[in-house]
């Protein structure tokens, strides 16, 4: 009987602590998904926001010298523009996911959801890196240029434009840093999902 | 009894379906790992063997022409100097992965390792997305230039060596691809791992 009873409170108090730990756990996931969707949301901000005017002497006519007005914008590298894009549905994603931690508890299928997640995370993972991939190699480019194909550097020319372009890649690698623990946080709660366990109990009473 | 007798029947015939079922999965997946291996490695050895000399007339003094050997080489620029890690690693990564499906019933612990498995598999996802993207962009630019930056297309003097490297990029992209369905798979299969616990108790009170 005592076996009994204390078996009982085990039953009682176990699910309790799932439930706590579940809830913390849940707790540190939304705070992981709202920093990434800051990230990201910073990232995508900040490089379609980068564009930078400059006036150049490019020859000079008697005394007077010939100026040209040179831009840079974000626009003008296909590789900033994925780069935007990728960050602004990874950001997308974030908040989608956020809202769908919130109201969850309406959901009826609960299990589906569980196994969903972790796989739009490793798409919007596989996004968002090859997105950072591009823009860290063309950044890099226009920082260092490329002897070898005759490509100059344009930092040396457009400096605040490298630098917000900076900002927005070491924010949208936090972004995809953070993004790769939350991937790895939904794979391992559905690791630990709870067990059923059936119990056939057959008692033959004559 | 009869009720007895099927439920034993039920037992019996569900896990022999289970494994049947999960051995026709395995199959699946040792075959897409050894198709995204040989893609990736593909991928890895013939950008890592892309190059191309040229030899061009850059001046005539007199009659007799003045020429430059000009060579283009994988090496020449970090994004495929990436792209080569990040291919390199991901086929060394399925190598081991089809090595452990090979040796697992030699492991202790098959629970650690379905876990594991789709969190390594999700980081060479992105790994590899990222040396995708950074490569991509870098040939786009190589093949139409960029007028904004005055960086000057190459694919029309090094004609070879851009096609040795688009056919390296679409092999990387088919890994890729291959590679999203490879982890897809190693979450579904952590999420349909066996979860039920039977506990059979008969209490026979006379």
């Amino acid at each position: 009987m005592a076996l009994e009873n204390g078996d009982k409170a085990k039953d009682e108090s176990s699910p309790v602590a799932a439930v706590a730990a579940a809830m913390m756990k849940d707790w540190t996931l939304f705070m992981l998904r709202l920093a990434c969707f800051l990230a990201t949301a910073s990232a995508t901000i900040v490089m379609a926001l980068n564009k930078e005017k400059k006036t150049l002497v490019v020859a000079t006519i008697g005394t007077s010298p010939v100026t040209a007005t040179l831009t840079a914008k974000f626009q003008y590298d296909p590789a900033f523009v994925f780069f935007v894009v990728a960050n602004g549905l990874a950001s997308l994603h974030n908040l989608l996911m956020i809202a769908l931690d919130i109201f969850k508890h309406k959901l009826s299928d609960k299990g589906l959801c569980l196994v969903i997640i972790p796989i739009f995370d490793m798409l919007i993972v596989a996004l968002a890196a090859a997105g950072d991939g591009a823009a860290t190699f063309m950044a890099e480019l226009g920082k260092n240029g490329n002897s070898h194909a005759r490509w100059n550097k344009i930092c040396d020319k457009f400096g605040t434009y490298c630098e917000r372009g900076e900002g927005a890649l070491i924010a949208s690698f936090i972004g995809l840093i953070l993004l790769l623990v939350i991937t790895v946080l939904s794979i391992l709660k559905l690791h630990a999902k709870p067990k059923l366990t059936t119990t056939h109990t057959s008692s033959v009473i004559p």
